[in-house]
């Protein structure tokens, strides 16, 4: 772990930092070990320190990696952090797409004039979205999780159960299979309701004959997984069939086009390309996809927007969909690990249309 | 809900702004109903605008009080604000304890140079602070389910189960009792590692004749409760059965001490001085409570550091605790709505020593 923070360092100079002072509490988990709800560090070439309050002396000293030397400050943190800075004349990194304007008001009044703020950027979210073996084997084991849940909520049937209940059979059967939580609020939509990317489930009862968008994850040490399924309850039209093998085609494109070096744009438009000349271009309104780890959403991202280039070990969701407002809707997402050569996918489910009765 | 903005409106002239942009979901939702993942509102005196993206059309408009302009702007909501917002000279409030230094260099980048940027505090917070019955019924609801939750586990006994099969037993029976999730992550925490104020759950079995603190709360449609038991698995030692006494004489100093008027700071005093009497001032390190509502962790606080002052409706923990390095710890805590009378608890569990085999 210690290394995470000798990559931050390396990335001072670019930020035209001297320290760094990371409040992200993911990132300071990252960074340190530390689980707690109160924690922040300060890293520079010689610097490695944390800091948290009384409330956790023995959590931070069975947690915290020894390359940090580890204080007990006030509740106030950047109180501490002020006592413990160099001296000196001194630029101070702080992660500006975290810490809040008052926050930052109130650094400053604690700073002495001779210390600098930098708006640092998201350096240590930078180094997550890189993602070491071991994390790998983590997210690998949260989507192995889910994938299981999911093959025992399939054989519980769906036709007459409510959203509700599915979603909460879902989410039980990850803790039961050793999730900490589900990764996000599960989605578990039939029929016309599929048309809502980010439908919540209803108390309504799901048909037969109908597309079912499943998305849903698990969280397990630490890390999260994200898949999403659409499974038939029976017999369904031809438009429903023919835009369930769209969104397949497309989401396989995704896929072949992920290689370390290629931009989460060109990943975005291999997919959305698909889907475009089949006339569905309009019913496609999101990203292709985004990075998962610590947190269900982070770098990089795939998307027409996304100015990212994808190396190898990041860890991203790929999933297009097509959604027809009042009549139904299709997502397939896979989370997949980007290497120099390709890609390595982590769900374990097929993506044929499965019918579920 | 209507006269909730109507409420943050007569705060527009202490805070020096004609409108306010509130960028806090949380606060979105308090104000609007929206429970989506990205919203912003904008509220003064003739405007009441709310802003999604289109992922949330049909979500939004089931959700959002009719009292507001819904608008579906780009994902960057800020620019649909920048649109929205009305001619002239303006000054604009924003949530600095909430808006991130990025977001808010965009906001100003994306604003014209006639409006005025002002920090307005928390005034949506302090809104929130002081619940309407409707909230309260919420809130005594998930008290309630917990309450019953705890009632099944300690039927189930505690000596022999770990601390993690415990924490999972108990989060299962408030699901299965209607919550939607934990309000926060169950602390069950035996013997001397109860003398962590913040525990974590471990995989180490309960013994015979420990004190076993536990502390945990159930989110139930949008409100979340909290409260914490400190239970025995047997024969204790005096010491134990003491500081259990102490700190139950001290909750209820708390609770006695609670009405409309009194400080936060008083409040704590009074739970505190039964416990420094009796030796152990050092052994009670954090303070006596805090709001809670849609979040776990609201206004008004009772500690030493509060300058609140206690209004009818507020809903606060009563949550001393006497923790003993090395040996053991006990916390009592319930929920209490404060009236101009006094208090009113929403916990329903008794307060006296309870063995537990």
């Amino acid at each position: 772990m210690s290394d995470r923070a000798d990559r931050l360092v390396e990335r001072l100079p670019e930020i035209g930092a001297d320290l760094i002072v990371v409040t992200s509490l993911v990132n300071v988990r990252y960074l340190t070990g530390y689980t707690g709800s109160n924690g922040v560090a300060v890293v520079g070439p010689s610097t490695r320190l944390f800091l948290t309050d009384f409330r956790y002396t023995e959590q931070s000293a069975a947690e915290v990696d020894e390359s940090f030397d580890r204080r007990i400050a006030t509740l106030d943190l950047l109180e501490g952090v002020a006592d413990a800075l160099p001296g000196g004349e001194l630029r101070l990194g702080f992660e500006d797409g975290h810490m809040t304007v008052r926050s930052h008001v109130r650094l400053r009044e604690l700073m002495p004039e001779r210390v600098d703020l930098v708006a640092a950027g998201d350096p240590v979210e930078e180094l997550r979205a890189i993602k070491e073996p071991g994390e790998i084997e983590r997210i690998a084991a949260a989507a192995s999780v889910a994938d299981a849940a999911l093959r025992q909520v399939m054989e519980q049937g769906l036709v007459g159960r409510t959203e509700t209940e599915v979603a909460t059979a879902l989410e039980r059967a990850m803790r039961d299979l050793g999730a900490r939580r589900p990764s996000f609020d599960s989605i578990v939509a039939a029929g016309p309701h599929g048309a809502l990317p980010h439908a919540q489930p209803r108390d309504v009862e799901i048909g037969a004959g109908e597309l079912v968008v499943i998305d849903w994850g698990a969280e397990l040490d630490g890390y999260c997984s994200d898949c999403t399924r659409t499974l038939a309850t029976g017999e369904l039209s031809d438009t429903a069939r023919e835009v369930y093998e769209l969104v397949r085609r497309a989401q396989l494109a995704g896929v072949e086009a992920l290689r370390a070096g290629v931009g989460g744009r060109e990943a975005d438009s291999a997919a959305r390309e698909v889907i475009a000349e089949a006339g569905h271009g309009d019913h496609f309104g999101h990203g292709l996809g985004h990075g998962v780890g610590m947190e269900i959403h982070e770098g990089p991202r795939l998307s027409q927007r996304s100015d990212a280039v994808l190396q190898h070990g990041n860890v991203v969701t790929v999933e297009p969909g097509v959604y027809l407002p009042g009549e139904f809707g299709v997502r397939i997402e896979d989370l997949a690990v980007v290497t120099n050569g390709g890609s390595e996918i982590l769900s374990s489910l097929p993506k044929d249309l499965i019918t579920v009765g």
